[in-house]
């Protein structure tokens, strides 16, 4: 047997004591599995004195997690403290200038820094892993720099925030507008008491940045994604979907076009009988289409402790084998400058609702914006005067063939200017699965 | 860089053909994503002059696989005749005894001889990698053995047969019988002249006792498995599965039970609204229910030459990479005798359709022989007589709640003798996903 890993934990809040738990309690498991004892000889947290369930007999204790990266005697740095600037970045760059592998679960990490500690690690000699940071225990990094390797990717694209799948799957099933919902959220502790990370789509953009660089061989571009929150959608348009054949998620997708890589996260409309649509809670799900292997979906919780602890420890297992890919899936020398498709350019279907005054000249006056801009209707549904749109208003819902982004806001910008709408046109994104 | 890679392939049918081919075209993606050049040195066919779409030279030619097992200044043997038996299992253990690791995509040649294989290549020290030989391109394999190395696994299960998916899918979507959609499914190539081994559930057996071993570290055991196929359902169970609620899909399970591990492969109900219930046509899905990880699905193409490539070049680039676990994911000197939990304890609820003849005392039959046999009733349906379901007869069906494999054979019996049923009760098993 190969001699042990010896690993520097750095956070030991819930995931950094229950990776400290497991591996104590499965020990013999694991070292069965990959050859070799895994023990945890360093620690690092703010509170020394506060019991963690695991004996902590035997580890070198570190106030602060720089002095561990930089002095502690450990094999690995297992970063979980979370945050992308201060200590923690410093720490992990003590850790990759060492030659350390470092672990960690941290997307904003990786999503800001991600290039520099790859080119870090890779002048030393190591790398890093971060299962944990993206789709929590669903392997979806390991799918796309190991199981893909050979593939060249066309599209990522997924539902990676729970708490967002969540309030719209109580939406959808319950009939609970977004606020209650939100609130819901809040007191199971499903969403942050400041929720605008999670519901703005932002955190889903952190994860995404991340997904791109490695399914498509370029330099991480967090900046560059077109992000849109839930916080729009309401019953009606969940109601609409239902009817139509769909559902709505907030999606995040990457796709390579003639004119670069569009990153964009916001709420879709995607078929009902997909198997993405059955993704419901906080469960989430990573797609993939490459040249290949075609589509393979992944699925399971984004979050959690347990479920996060087995994503750092299998990055953990991988170190203790001895191989591990290239941190962003080849040499960072080898990484692409990110070429940015604008969202303008952005081709597909639209879902439109509309509250317009039934008085005459309103109907023409859709039909005119839409093929002033060369849209084609799949659909139009116009419902009878209903109180909830406001006084002498009626729902017209529009469902569009193919079209692209610059003629759908120049149509909507026009018909708003009519002035035959109550409120702002709503918009949903329809995403083709196939 | 390091040195290059030297492979051996045998075999060069559809799968061996395209694999060189995309070594050949994607030399500089492979060698950059894993550091090192991947080069075909050996083939072996049957057939020496044939074209096949890569340039040979600089190729050694074999006549015979065990040579060039034997023989060939290579690396790695890539196997990819397929069988279980002569020439094929004489050239891997040939390649194991010279220390050489195995790559293949053969189901038949693990699920006979996994053990004995996983034994001389530790034994040799280095392992057999069979990423294709189960569900085809999806990761399945990898995620066991790597993403799920700190889980313990409860339950694996999945639609590992694209020919029975096919057909059950026409089956519903179209209203067409099972011969006729068989019979499409043959000319569509998605089903042998002798279509046994698909509709049977044989090679969803063959894939589900290499998962089962890998699941939960015990031994292969292909001949414990219970096997049911798909040639009993009938468009008239296809559509009373619709109506509560479920879809029809041939299903391989393998669980820990108290008793041991049950293995089965059968025709099952799943929830309708469930995403595995999404999956249709020949894709295929494998789902892990583990202690950290919970459940996880994956999705994806289950044949076909590029995804069966996609997955031998993942594996090809994992030895390249320098690291592969296990063979069947711990030491095979680790790897527990397999108990067999009897399918007479098999725990779960069924769906039962009975042609009952139209005559006093049929209901209370049925009533009766759940009641002795201690079966609750979840509902029953009887709808008015039916000539399709014979002259004088109507059609029941029943769901029960959960009991016994034993305990509704032994219902279905004594219902049978009794007298009032035309022809066989029918009854599917329902998989209780949760």
């Amino acid at each position: 047997m190969k001699s042990e890993l010896r690993l520097g934990i750095a956070g030991l809040g819930t995931v950094g004591a229950n990776v400290a738990q497991l591996i104590e309690r499965k020990s013999d498991l694991l070292a069965e599995r990959v050859g070799r004892t895994i023990r945890v000889t360093a620690i690092s947290a703010r509170d020394r004195d506060r019991r963690r369930g695991f004996d902590t007999d035997g580890m070198a204790w570190f106030d602060d997690p720089l002095t561990l990266a930089r002095e502690a005697a450990i094999d690995a740095f297992v970063e979980l403290i979370g945050g992308s600037e201060g200590v923690v970045h410093e720490a992990v760059k003590a850790a990759l200038e060492r030659g350390i592998p470092v672990v960690t679960a941290n997307k904003a990490l990786l999503a800001h820094h991600g290039v520099e500690l790859a080119k870090l690690a890779a002048a030393n000699g190591t790398e890093i892993l971060f299962e944990a940071a993206v789709a929590g225990g669903i392997p979806a990094i390991k799918t796309m720099r190991e199981a893909l390797s050979a593939n060249e990717v066309n599209r990522v694209y997924g539902i990676l925030n729970g708490t967002c799948n969540y309030i719209l799957t109580r939406m959808e099933k319950e009939g609970i507008g977004f606020d209650a919902c939100l609130k819901d959220a809040q007191a199971l502790g499903y969403a942050e008491a400041d929720p605008t990370f999670d519901i703005g789509g932002y955190d889903a953009a952190h994860k995404l940045a991340i997904l791109t660089s490695l399914a498509f061989g370029t330099e991480i571009s967090l900046e560059s994604i077109f992000v849109e929150g839930i916080s729009r959608i309401t019953i009606a348009d969940i109601l609409a979907a239902s009817e139509l054949g769909y559902r709505i998620k907030l999606l995040a997708v990457a796709l390579r076009t003639d004119s670069g890589i569009e990153q964009r996260v916001h709420p879709a409309m995607i078929p009902a009988r997909s198997a993405l649509a059955q993704i419901d809670g906080v469960t989430n799900a990573v797609a993939i289409d490459s040249d290949l292997l075609g589509s393979i979906l992944l699925a399971g919780p984004g979050a959690g402790g347990a479920a996060t602890s087995s994503a750092v420890l299998s990055d953990i297992m991988d170190v203790a084998g001895g191989f591990v890919p290239p941190t962003l899936g080849v040499p960072p020398a080898r990484l692409q400058p990110y070429q940015r498709a604008r969202m303008r350019a952005h081709e597909g279907g639209y879902y439109i609702r509309l509250a317009v005054y039934d008085r005459v000249g309103a109907f023409a006056s859709i039909a005119n914006r839409m093929a002033e801009n060369g849209i084609s209707l799949e659909s139009i549904v116009q419902r009878k005067a209903d109180l909830k749109t406001g006084e002498g208003t009626a729902p017209v819902i529009l469902v569009t063939h193919e079209t692209t982004e610059a003629a759908i806001r120049a149509a909507l910008e026009a018909l708003s200017k009519d002035g035959h709408l109550s409120g702002e046109p709503q918009m949903i994104r329809i995403e083709d699965l196939d």
